[in-house]
């Protein structure tokens, strides 16, 4: 990247008296970061003037020269051939003013019935509406490596946590539909999102419209908007659909954050539940031995910079009058940030999840521990007759004394389980089985490996 | 209000040998705000005890003397003759707790196949469910006299400002539909959050489902929920629905403040654009002149207020390992606040901004300084045949000179005019005028009275 | 608390036609929360009489009238037989109120000189300053149970982490006393913030002083304020005491945050390295074998409550004009919940501490899994001559052999070893022992067992 | 910047078996932010370098040549004649690989009893406290600035607002030392925040201390740091540092916020207070008579960013379990953009105050309107025996009148307002001048002119 510093005539000093102070010019100028909408901001200036013509404001002649030359200063920038200047404060600036130096004064006319505060908020949507398809599609490609492992580990047994205490056994596979139903959710954020931010502001001009005979349904149609603005002063300072996506972003980083904590929770030696790959892994500079989680733990970090930006955008935002003031170049940043972290975790996540290699063995050995069928028994003495909250009562006790004696629940002989409960009997020892206690939770939702097969089809059928 | 702290047996004591610490116990407790959930717990053990009848887990008389004991709580509770109990640490075990008092054994079965995880994710699903509709006919409220005032002054003139410099003339009318494009998306926002939210998780149990043959479409539909939670972990763990509800709140609380924000701005001697009415404002415990709008000042604080309760939930529930955990007890007091902050913020503006007293003379006047139609000469110069920016330079120079000579643009005589532009004649002084300016802004989103008026029948239609 | 809603006549009231609206009074009266200031209120009044008496502004017998007067009120509130009015806005007219009712005339010269602007402003402080040294104590409560639990734990092996993984060996005691460095820098924080908020705002009445010949310097001295605010702008604008504090506590509540993760960590089956007494966890509802860690669970989801907090007196400050505006009325819930919440929370672990029970059999094993001393090895090669990196490449081969075939580094032969390095010798087994690797890392800061003990020793010094 | 991917041997590989991933490495690398580091990275290697000499780990050859070989290094990259490679992770592995790569094995020597864990931990501090110099000498540069204009503006009156009322008169003096009362204690937060950063926490190895005889005081010496950190499990793991720098950020700029929104407001032809300077604003791409005062406005915005940072470092470090975590990594980005950010803002300020053209005719004709002198008219009853709270009902009852009647209280006649009050007479009308008003408030803090250079001087004293 190449900026020319340059004692240059901005587009704008008619009134002005003083020059404007360089230290302040490379404050206040935004060509660093915005220039990332290069391909936005010409998509958007040729059917601007597509439609200029078509009103007949543009002359076609004038029209195709100016696509011409735009279509030229993309590919310059696409080559890495343009020449940035800080003194053109933005990549709207930047770019007309190489227009006109290459096709002369009909360059001039481009920015007719327009405002850079329309333009560019035409130019983010336009960003954050492509860039929203390719998160989703991360999504989708992750989405689907979770399908496709949770198929494969439907029967895996391993002890469900509440509080990080083994609660009750359930299945592998019905753990990772629990992380797809969030990133389904996460999915459905998105598409509303992507809904509302699919209208156009251009038009609105500096705020309150324009006195050419503009045609906005036009010009929407040439960028595949589904709608125009309905209010001038609206379109040039809502940024609502900037903090609508980093509000999304936040809750898909924090169901990331969960997802990685127990990736980082299950590779540690006291849990071994899972084995990450090496290649998602890195060592120590330090201890030889180590191999260290580091795509999770770096994707948990990452939630952090998201919950920032939201916090930014949503302060950025915060008691601004209408219409258009300069804190609203501070929008992009973040923005830009939000959506280079999303697509770089999902796609990490995504390339991830399938090479995690499983440890069965100790997954149903940590089931079996910690009298995780202990419900299992207290429905059964409902069964029986027992009303729950007793049932609950007795279960405790007997839980109590195989802490004392060191012993889990099956080890017990079926007198001193009466002497807990007289009610039961011999079937007792079949409930307390971690196969037995998967399989009773056989309705929606619940973990029966017969009801994981489903959720995995009807999970592939809504992708 | 009445707490009785009594040395009650807990639930769950039946494994433990040390008893709760008093103050652990008040720490932990949440009944002090949970008990607001109380009609939707009632609503949820009802439809959970019909469920268990219509399966068969429970007999239909229990079942009855189940409905009928929750009913009379149910009136206790509204009557404030019911005993809350610290002890029994929260809204549903105070419930389930006096329903056994009441009705005795057949109390105990209520909880069969459930758990409090699944109850108060229920719970707290009713309760916003309700509350969203409360807010959207709040904000249908203001909107409505937001389309009124709008309506009425569809002509007043106004100047447009960005960068709070008078920018462009526009209509108070045409303002105040900046408002209500902001406030639309809000209600959009809200209906997506109780789409997502209205799915039922009552049947996860603990974390992995039950063993009774229990009928989750039953139950939903009792409870008027669109769909089911597809999976069991992820039903009592999930949280989305609040942060989302959350996050669509601060984006709403930003809009009014920045809708504050003008209102405090245009109150000012020096803006002088409105009057609100004494309802809405305070004195001074000192100063005997003052009128202060506290109001909208009161509002604008606000929003710092549900930033807190987004940024609060975020945190809550990053980096949580499935499923539930005691930390998102954390989840309530910040949702809570958060609806009454936005039901009691909307209702205060809805009340408002009918009795606005417009100064329609300040505003006219204020548009006529500050060079507001200098886009208008630009526009004209273009059609003239100049290049746009060449007309901006043109009327930058001339705007100059106006300030260098205390005048406003349509004091410069034909002659001086053309001094700048041999273009200009006779025709520039029509384009000088306000009424010319916002006439000329006859496109859809644009500030012409004719747009605002149709602005406002397209806004009543989507009421 | 009683709140009595009248037809009250406001003290502002003389300039306005139209009364207050019933629910603009209730959502803008901040007396349901600013109720808890009446100590402090009361403290500083009295302040304000005695040095009115002491300039010559009130008489000695109308001082002492206004004096006595409002120490009864202050009992009155005590006891709870005080009515509070909704009407009457906020605590400070209560008072006021009260005592013209009880002293007659008198009453109303108490305002003479000061403004609510200065008055609330010095009330906070008050508050704030003894809430301050309350949550020293705590904190002090804390760190001489961690310095007694080091001391204890001083020699007790476990396996120090990075990424959550096993990496060097480290002491128990050790461990608690990187909790008391982060709780010690809490405290220095507290204190920092304790000296900047102990300059008196009083005298600067609404904004820019008064005209009575006050004598800041002598109602400072009464109140036991260092300094007084050097300009009366600043001195009613000013929130920064608020948000230094309550970014303080953010810090603490992080450092418990991570503290309790440890503590659930921990207290897992699968860690098994401690047990918290049952005064400390609750059970389940529906699983009868459960113990939860709720206490840490809980105080972990604190955390949100003070960042959110954070965020929300950020976002009030933001872009304020001066001096006082009524969005600072919202300064004082997220204060106080602050405040509360750090209480609570350090209470709630300084009696927490001492309970654990220390599984030390199991740290000591778990430190001897997992290559601990890989470290220890590579040090010794480069004490035979070995370059660091080097040395480091050599373990990481014999790790990985280990890995290979099941083993720990010492179960390798002396032959095996010098395959992987011919300068192993005999000599390194005493190397590879847990007691062996902390012992050596003795220097001030490290964790052999008599640089803890030296550490405890620094700790108490420092309490 | 020049990268290098190459296929390089990672300096931990000896255990691995599958190479890192592409796209992970260059997700997990950290060298194109943390080279801005290399200063700190080699002045704390030569640190080491030489506390390794001193202590015999290395000879004083081998630490000749290492320093020399760093020194080169830094010349290589100052002149960007430096290949950085992602492959090579960060800013610490880059240069130890060119070390040997220059000097040969003795540079694998460097690591010796450190990681670098700790090795980062110091850089970071370094390069905090070099900052954090270069902050606090804008901040002088701006408080001087403030000094000097507010001296030369004792005596320029202007309305004192409170919530954007006219409320009582002040000098402009006055107002720029409100200022200068919230920078001062930026000022003094920062240099609390350095005095605990400035603890050296090498020697904490990567989490236990080191099995080398090292002298931590030595190192700590040679690097300035005033304490060595007392814990080396702390010492790893502590971001203590960035967070509170950070807030103490948070609450710097929430003061420009307001100094932006003040000079902002002031700017705007309904104040016209102050006319910034042409070389702080910028104009309009449409219209050609704005001038916008860009530079409050941008620095208003950039508070969102400072406050997004801090919002991050707190989640990033919510429930991180002891020690190091790859999350850490994420401390840097919004560390380094909140000291970019500050030092940018505060320039900038320093720049543009020197250079405000004040309208003072515009400001005392502002504090002649609106009742500002109502206070003293009830301080003048006061003093003729009224009681505070009954003058300021008769004060109110003559505004009424007056808003009633459009004039000010000076334009009432005695008689007129004798029947307000009969102890009014005619003195008061001196009462109701402004210079009168100012001249009251002549107590420390308040805004009489000689007080406001009194404070001039003290606040020169204190720089």
């Amino acid at each position: 990247m190449i900026y020319i510093f340059m004692s240059i005539e901005k587009p704008w000093t008619g009134r002005f008296t003083a020059p404007t102070d360089a230290f302040v010019e490379a404050f206040t100028a935004s060509v660093s970061f915005d220039q990332r909408l290069y391909q936005y901001d010409i998509m958007g200036s040729i059917a601007h003037a597509r439609m200029l013509a078509h009103v007949g404001v543009l002359t076609e002649p004038e029209c195709t020269q100016i696509v011409e030359g735009l279509t030229e200063i993309e590919q310059e920038i696409k080559r890495e051939a343009f020449e940035w200047s800080i003194a053109l404060e933005d990549v709207h600036m930047n770019i007309e003013s190489r227009l006109t130096q290459k096709i002369g004064a009909v360059g001039k006319k481009l920015h007719t019935g327009r405002s850079r505060n329309d333009q560019v908020a035409t130019d983010i949507r336009l960003y954050l509406r492509d860039e929203i398809e390719l998160i989703r599609s991360e999504l989708t490609r992750l989405l689907t490596a979770l399908a496709d492992v949770a198929e494969r580990e439907a029967e895996t047994l391993m002890p469900g946590f509440t509080h990080l205490q083994s609660a009750q056994p359930t299945t592998f596979g019905h753990h990772l539909l629990a992380w797809s139903e969030m990133l389904l959710r996460d999915r459905l954020r998105l598409q509303d999102c992507r809904k509302r931010l699919n209208s156009m502001p251009l038009g609105a001009a500096a705020l309150a419209g324009t006195s050419y005979p503009i045609d906005r349904h036009y010009a929407a149609e040439l960028l595949g908007f589904e709608s125009i603005a309905e209010n001038s002063l609206d379109a040039v300072s809502d940024r609502d659909f900037a903090i609508e996506f980093t509000a999304a972003a936040a809750i898909l980083m924090m169901h990331l954050s969960r997802f990685s904590e127990e990736l980082i929770l299950w590779s540690s030696a006291q849990f071994n539940f899972i084995e990450l790959s090496d290649a998602f892994c890195t060592g120590s500079s330090i201890m030889p031995q180590k191999k260290n989680p580091d795509v999770p733990e770096l994707v948990r970090g990452k939630t952090g910079r998201v919950y920032g930006h939201l916090t930014s955008l949503l302060t950025l935002m915060k008691s601004q009058p209408l219409a258009y003031n300069k804190d609203n170049q501070e929008d992009k940043e973040p923005l830009f940030d939000t959506v280079d972290t999303l697509k770089g975790s999902l796609r990490v996540f995504a390339d991830m999840i399938p090479t995690l290699q499983v440890q069965r063995d100790q997954m149903r050995a940590a089931a079996q521990r910690g009298f995780s069928t202990a419900t299992d028994l207290a429905d059964y003495l409902v069964r029986k007759g027992v009303a729950f909250r007793d049932a609950h009562e007795i279960v405790g006790k007997a839980v109590r004394h195989c802490i004392d004696n060191g012993c889990e629940l099956e080890a017990l002989s079926l007198e001193l389980f009466q002497e807990f409960s007289p009610q039961i009997e011999d079937d007792v020892y079949e409930i307390l089985t971690l196969d037995g206690s998967i399989n009773a939770r056989n309705h929606i939702g619940g973990t029966a490996p017969r009801q994981v097969r489903a959720a995995v089809k009807r999970l592939r059928g809504r992708l």
